[in-house]
């Protein structure tokens, strides 16, 4: 088991922001500045293409650890961030670039590769999880809850279905095919994100993946618009959601 | 053109409940107890065979009154609560009662019976909204919003197509053939809920009524579960969805 190390530690805001590396695998753990024992923690996946510390992450976690008092940890995806790019990367991006350019379908581009990156991010986060728990200010009794759209999604569903500590989980914007059989194993509350006229994802894929999560709890927000035009407000949702069910009264995200 | 008559009026945990009748419509007002000059107003539809002060009528009002500072107010649908049921409202909920007791789709009833009553209702809001922006706390200016759910969606379809005041509404549960035309007519931004696992509303319908809508922005909310399962926070929702369109930053709701 690799274990935690801290390598950079800094504060603004009222939270400190510690980067760390489990491995070879980096990471950032946002806390409070006080009072965050034990306190519950959100594991979050970035989108694709995007890395740890990019503002959809750093704005989640300031409404996380500012609003709510919990941790909030991010770890770069195999590829993203500070991590190397394998050939392999480079072929696939390369892939999904060339059917952007013919004005083909990308799903099953982005299917089959982002399916190649959750094999590898699972067991990648349920080592950084199995870290942080060593944490003494996160423990092994810190309720667990997960966030994430796009390849957040693709590597989330996979992982929640796997990591019987997480509680909660937002998904959203992604295709079913690889994750339809997986979806049916979660039973977790789940709070789902698409968009109604997305051009990428067509709606009838969005509405079978909700569909498939066996949560006696689960909640589909749709909002018009295209596929970038998800609307900032359903962050407030989320973290409204995981307060919720990770065992916090939530305070008003600001 | 009928004007405001106050009939009743009596205060408890911060809100002003004021009784009144436009017409022979009786209805209610709940207002702040202090500074609700021209604060935004939200009219609230009861569901089929409820009342204007029933406990969801009451409870949505004490999150708007007391979260937020709003005017809510309610009135009784033909045949609801304090109004005479005429010998059509008989045959109509006798064929309903029929129809559940032998177990047969409740849908063709149902439409019928609430495309009547929103033929008469429709008007009556309008006439109440003229009276309301005529008392001084309200005033002409103040925004207007719209929320109900069922029969107060079946009404409220029709009055938001055909009232320009109102800036936003929050409909649902309800099925689509006699409200499809209408709500392509409705532009403002609309939060609409559904139940995903609904025995009386096929899902395919309540999904046809959402897409109808012509708002740029709209946003489904479908939850896991039974047409009575509907979940509680979904009112939290649709109070902080009124706040964020109707112009006045929103509080937590308890």
């Amino acid at each position: 088991m690799h274990s935690l190390r801290f390598t950079t530690e800094s504060s603004s805001n009222g939270m400190i922001e510690r980067g760390f590396t489990v491995g070879d695998v980096p990471g950032v753990l946002w806390s409070p500045l006080s009072g965050a024992e034990h306190a519950p923690l959100v594991l979050m996946g970035h989108g694709g293409g995007r890395h740890k510390k990019e503002p959809a992450m750093t704005g989640r976690a300031r409404l996380l650890v500012n609003g709510l008092g919990f941790h909030a940890a991010a770890i770069d995806a195999p590829g993203h961030g500070d991590r190397p790019r394998t050939a392999q990367d480079e072929q696939d991006i390369a892939e999904l670039r060339a059917a952007q350019a013919a004005r083909e379908p990308e799903g099953p581009t982005v299917v089959r590769y982002n399916a190649r990156l959750a094999r590898l991010a699972v067991p990648e986060w349920r080592a950084t999880l199995d870290a942080l728990q060593e944490f003494p200010e996160i423990g092994a009794d810190a309720p667990v809850g997960y966030t994430g759209l796009g390849l957040g999604t693709a590597i989330g569903v996979p992982l929640v279905a796997a990591e019987p500590r997480i509680r909660a989980a937002v998904f959203g914007l992604h295709w079913p095919d690889a994750l339809v059989e997986t979806a049916k194993r979660i039973t977790v509350p789940v709070e789902f994100d698409l968009q109604w006229d997305d051009e990428r994802i067509p709606r009838e894929a969005g509405l079978a993946l909700f569909d498939a999560f066996a949560s006696k709890e689960k909640t589909l927000h749709a909002n018009a618009g295209k596929h970038f035009d998800w609307p900032r407000f359903e962050v407030d949702s989320a973290v409204r959601f995981l307060a919720r069910h990770l065992g916090r009264a939530a305070t008003a995200p600001a």
